[in-house]
C-alpha cells in the first residue's frame, strides 16, 4: 500500500501538511473500523450481541469525532493552509483538495456535541435492529419510538450544523455538497410530471409477460450467477468480498483495498439478485477505482452520492438493463436454469426485465417508476425535518401519497413505510440522491458513448474493460476531490438535470413497447 | 446488557472509582474491536487488504496503549485505591480485584514505549500472513525475517516489563501471571519423564486399528456434524458463531456476548475437526460463562491462559475423548457417515481416538504424547529468548529436539517448525500453558466426580447441563478475579501438579491397551 504522505507530492515536505495528513489518517483509520463493526454487525454479529456492538460503535465514534473536531486539528488546518498558500499551489493541486475537504469535515464536527454524537450512532445501531423486526412483522409501533427520536436528533443535528433556508438543507448537505431542497424541487417537480406522463403511456400499451422472472430459482444458483456477474465487471477477489443478506448494500471498509458488497437473493424474483448485484458492484468499482495515492485521507472518499448513485445505477440500469449486456450473459444465465429460462428468448427476457409496472416496493420499481418512489419519500423525509409531519402520522402520509403518485394503497406497513433501512439508518437527506445519480448516469452516458464509438460492441462480447477505463480515469480516481457540479460540467459541458435521463427513458421503453 | 458500573456493588458509589471504570470500558471497546480486526483478518479480509489492515490494528492498538498508559489512568487507579481503603473493602470483594486487574494492567503496559507497541502490533499482522505462505510452500527462510524481529521485540518487551531472574519469565507472566521458567522446568522435568515411560509402555502395546478415521470425510457434513457437537455441549448461537478455518480458534470479541469458535475441518482425517470444535467449544463456554457485570472492564477476562486451557482440554480430552461422550454422540456421526463408520463399533472408534502415536503434528497428537510437544517447544522458545539459540538455527535445533522425544525427524518445516501460529502471533510463553490446561484440567475433573456423582451418566445420555453449571459456577464466572494457583487451591484443596493428571492417563490408556 502507498501511504500518502510520501507519494501525494513530492515537493510538498512542509511541517504542518504532514501532521496533518497523520492525523488524518488517523481518522480515516477510526472510520474504517467503524465501518467494519457495522459490516459484521449485518452479517456476522451473533444477535445476542447487538446491545454491546452498539456500545462499541458509541465508543469509536466518539474518539473519531473528539480527535476530528479537536482544537489541535483546527490549528493544523489553519497552520497547512498558510503553508500552501505561501507555497502558492494550485487551486486545482490535490494538496489545497485535501485542505478543503479537511476543513469541511473539521467544521462539519466542531457543531456537533460529543453527545449528540455518540448517541446517535448507539441510536442507530439499535434501531436497525429494531427496524428488521418491525418490517419482518410489519409493525410500525415497535420501529416508532426508535424513529421518533431519530428525527428529533437529526433536527438538533440541522439546528447544530447550520442552514440557509430549510433545515432539510443542513442534512442533505451531508450527502449531495452544495445542494438544496429549494433546488431539488425544482428539479423533481417537471421530472415527476414527465415521469408520469411517461408511466402513463407505457403501462397502457400492449403488456408484458414476465412471470418466468417469478419462478423458483435456486438462491444457491442465483448466488453463483451473481458472483459471475460481478466477475464480468472486474470487482475482483483481491479487493472484495460478496455476501448474500437480506438488503443489498456496499460497505467500503477501506476504500482502495477492501471492499463488501451484498446481494438481495430471493428464491421467487430473478431480478433482485441480479440487479442488486450489478448495482453494488457498479458502488465497489468506485471505491476501489478512487488513486491509491488518497488512502486513508479525506479525499479517498466520495464527494456525493448522487455521484456515487450515478455508478451503480449507471451498471444497474443503463448497462445491467441493456440488450448488450444480456447478448453476452443470457446464455450463462439459461445455462444455469434450463427449467425456468430455456424456452424464453434473449428478446422476451430483455423486454420482461424492463416492464414497466406498478410495484410497493422501491427495490422492484421498474426505471421510470424508481424516480417516483423516491421523490414520495424526500416530500415525506422533509415535512418530518420541518415539523409539519410528526412519525405518528407518517405511515398514513405515506399510504396516502403512494396512492396519489400509484394508484393504490401498500398492503401493509412492511410494504410501505418499513421497506428501507434508510432512515432506521439516520440517513434523512439520503433518498433524494438515488435521483441525481440516474440523472447524472444517463448524462454519463451520453458522454462515454461519444468517447468509446465501440462501446456497445465491447459490452455484447463481455469486454467492460474499455468502460471500466473511462469511468475510473474520469470519474473514480478523483475520489473526492471535485464538487460533483463541478465533474458533471468538466465530463459533459453541461449542469445536472433530468433532459438526459428523460430522452434515454423514452428512447428505450418507446423501443421496448412499440409506441411512437 | 449489563453496564459494569450500576451492578457491580450498589453501595460502591464515590467518584473516582466510577471515573476509572468509564475508563476501563472504553480500554475494553478498543480490546473488542482489535479482536474482530484480528478475527476478520483471519475469516473474512479480502487478501488484496492486509496491509491496510494491518495499519488500523496498529492504530487501535496505539490509542488503546495511551489510554492504559495514561497518567489520568494512573491517578485514577490511585484515587479509587484510596477510596476502597477508607470505605474498608474486602480484599475478596469485585472492586478490590477489579483495582488489582486494573493496576497490573496499567503498570504492564506503562512499561512499554508507544512505538513498541505499535509495531508489534504491526509486524504481528504481517508476519501471521507471511507466516500462512511460509507453512504452504515449508519455506522457513520467508518467515525467519519476521521471526527474528518478532524475537528481537519480545526480547525487548521482557526487558522493558522486568523481571526478577529469566527475561522468558517477563512474557510468561502476560499468559501465566505468577508463574516462572523455574517453576515450569520444575513441574516439566519429572512429567516429561512419566510421559515417556508411558508412552513407551503404550506403544510397544497391541497395536489399534485407526485406519477408518483417514477416509475421505465430506467436510460439509463435518462442519453440521461439529455444530450439532457445539449444540450438544450449549454453545448457543446467539452469542457466538462457527466457522471452518485453517487452524482452529477461539476469540473473544466481546467476553460474555460475541464468542467466535473456528474449527479446523481436513477431509482426510476425522479427529481433526471434532476435537479441534470441542476444544474451542470449551474456551467459549468459559467466555460466555464470566458474570455479565463484569463486562467491558478487566475482570471479564482471564487470568491465566492455563486456566482457560484447562476448559478447553477438559472438554476436549477428558469429556470428549471419553466412552461415555461418544454412547452418546456415536450413533449420530455414524448416521452422518455410514459409508465409511457403519460397520465400526463404538469400542473401536473409542480406541481409535485414543490411540497412542507419533505424529510430527502437534494438533494430531494424542493426549500422552501432546504435553512432549509442547515441551519441545518451551525449551527452544526460552532459548530464543535468552539469546542462546538463533533463529536461523531455530529449524535445526526443532528437528534434533524432535528426534530426541519422538525417535523421528519432521519430514519438512510446514511439519516441523512452521506448523503452529503463535510464534507468527508474538505468542512467547503461551505455549506451556497448554500442559499447565492439561494438568488443572485432570485436578478438576476429580472434584467434578466427587460433586456429581452421576456425572458419567449424565454425559452418556448427552446432559451436559449439570457439567456445564458446575463449570460456570466454580470456574467461569469468576472471570479474572482469582489467581488461578488460588483458585485450583480453592477448588481441589492442592496446588497446581501433574499428579491427577498422570493417574488419569494411566488408568485410561491401561484399560484401552489393557495393559496392566
Amino acid at each position: 500500500m502507498t501511504t500518502s504522505t510520501a507519494s501525494i507530492n513530492p515537493r510538498m515536505r512542509t511541517t504542518a501538511y504532514e501532521a496533518l495528513l497523520k492525523r488524518l489518517n488517523k481518522i480515516a483509520d477510526l472510520q474504517s473500523v467503524q465501518n467494519l463493526l457495522q459490516w459484521d454487525q449485518d452479517i456476522c454479529l451473533p444477535d445476542g450481541a447487538s446491545q454491546a456492538r452498539s456500545i462499541q460503535i458509541g465508543t469509536i465514534a466518539e474518539m473519531q469525532h473528539d480527535l476530528s473536531s479537536s482544537n489541535t486539528t483546527r490549528l493544523l488546518i489553519e497552520a497547512a493552509e498558510a503553508e500552501l498558500q505561501a507555497e502558492g499551489f494550485d487551486n486545482d493541486s490535490d494538496e489545497v483538495a485535501m485542505l478543503n475537504a479537511a476543513r469541511r469535515d473539521y467544521q462539519s464536527k466542531v457543531c456537533l456535541p460529543t453527545e449528540l454524537v455518540s448517541r446517535f450512532g448507539t441510536l442507530v445501531a439499535e434501531a436497525q435492529e429494531v427496524w428488521q423486526q418491525a418490517r419482518e412483522s410489519s409493525n410500525f409501533a415497535l420501529f416508532q419510538p426508535y424513529l421518533t427520536e431519530l428525527v428529533e436528533l437529526s433536527r438538533q443535528k440541522g439546528r447544530y450544523l447550520g442552514f440557509a433556508e430549510h433545515p432539510y438543507d443542513a442534512l442533505l448537505d451531508e450527502y449531495e455538497p452544495g445542494m438544496t431542497a429549494d433546488e431539488l424541487r425544482s428539479i423533481f417537480a417537471p421530472l415527476k410530471q414527465r415521469l408520469l406522463d411517461l408511466r402513463g403511456t407505457f403501462s397502457t400499451a400492449a403488456k408484458i409477460d414476465d412471470s418466468f422472472l417469478r419462478l423458483n430459482y435456486s438462491t444457491e444458483k442465483q448466488f453463483e450467477f451473481c458472483k459471475r456477474l460481478l466477475e464480468s465487471m472486474g470487482v475482483a477477489n483481491d479487493y472484495s468480498r460478496f455476501d448474500s443478506h437480506t438488503s443489498a448494500f456496499t460497505t467500503s471498509i477501506a476504500n482502495c483495498f477492501d471492499v463488501r458488497l451484498t446481494g438481495r437473493i430471493v428464491p421467487d424474483y430473478l431480478n433482485m439478485a441480479i440487479f442488486s448485484t450489478i448495482h453494488e458492484g457498479g458502488h465497489a468499482l468506485f471505491d476501489r477505482g478512487i488513486n491509491p495515492a488518497y488512502a486513508r485521507t479525506p479525499l479517498a472518499e466520495i464527494h456525493s452520492m448522487g455521484l456515487h448513485e450515478s455508478q451503480s445505477r449507471l451498471w444497474e440500469n443503463l448497462i445491467g438493463r441493456s440488450l448488450q449486456f444480456w447478448t453476452y450473459h443470457y446464455p450463462i444465465l439459461q445455462a444455469t436454469f434450463p427449467d425456468q429460462l430455456g424456452k424464453v428468448t434473449l428478446e422476451d427476457f430483455y423486454r420482461a426485465i424492463n416492464k414497466v409496472q406498478n410495484s410497493q416496493i422501491r427495490l422492484e420499481a421498474d426505471e421510470i417508476s424508481y424516480s417516483l418512489h423516491i421523490i414520495l419519500r424526500f416530500e415525506l423525509e422533509l415535512a418530518l425535518i420541518e415539523g409539519s409531519l410528526t412519525v405518528a402520522d407518517l405511515p398514513a402520509a405515506w399510504n396516502q401519497g403512494f396512492e396519489e403518485l400509484f394508484g393504490t394503497r401498500p398492503e401493509n406497513d412492511s410494504k410501505g413505510v418499513l421497506q428501507d433501512v434508510h432512515w432506521a439508518g439516520g440517513a434523512f437527506g439520503y433518498f433524494p440522491t438515488y435521483v441525481l445519480g440516474n440523472l447524472i448516469s444517463a448524462q454519463l452516458l451520453q458522454q462515454i458513448k461519444l468517447d468509446i464509438p465501440t462501446l456497445e460492441q465491447n459490452i455484447s462480447e463481455g469486454d467492460f474493460q474499455p468502460l471500466r477505463q473511462w469511468l475510473s480515469e474520469n470519474v473514480h480516481r478523483f475520489g473526492r476531490k471535485y464538487q460533483t457540479k463541478d465533474l458533471v460540467m468538466r465530463i459533459t459541458k453541461s449542469p445536472i438535470d433530468a433532459d438526459a435521463f428523460c430522452t434515454y427513458l423514452d428512447e428505450k421503453f418507446s423501443r421496448i413497447y412499440q409506441v411512437h
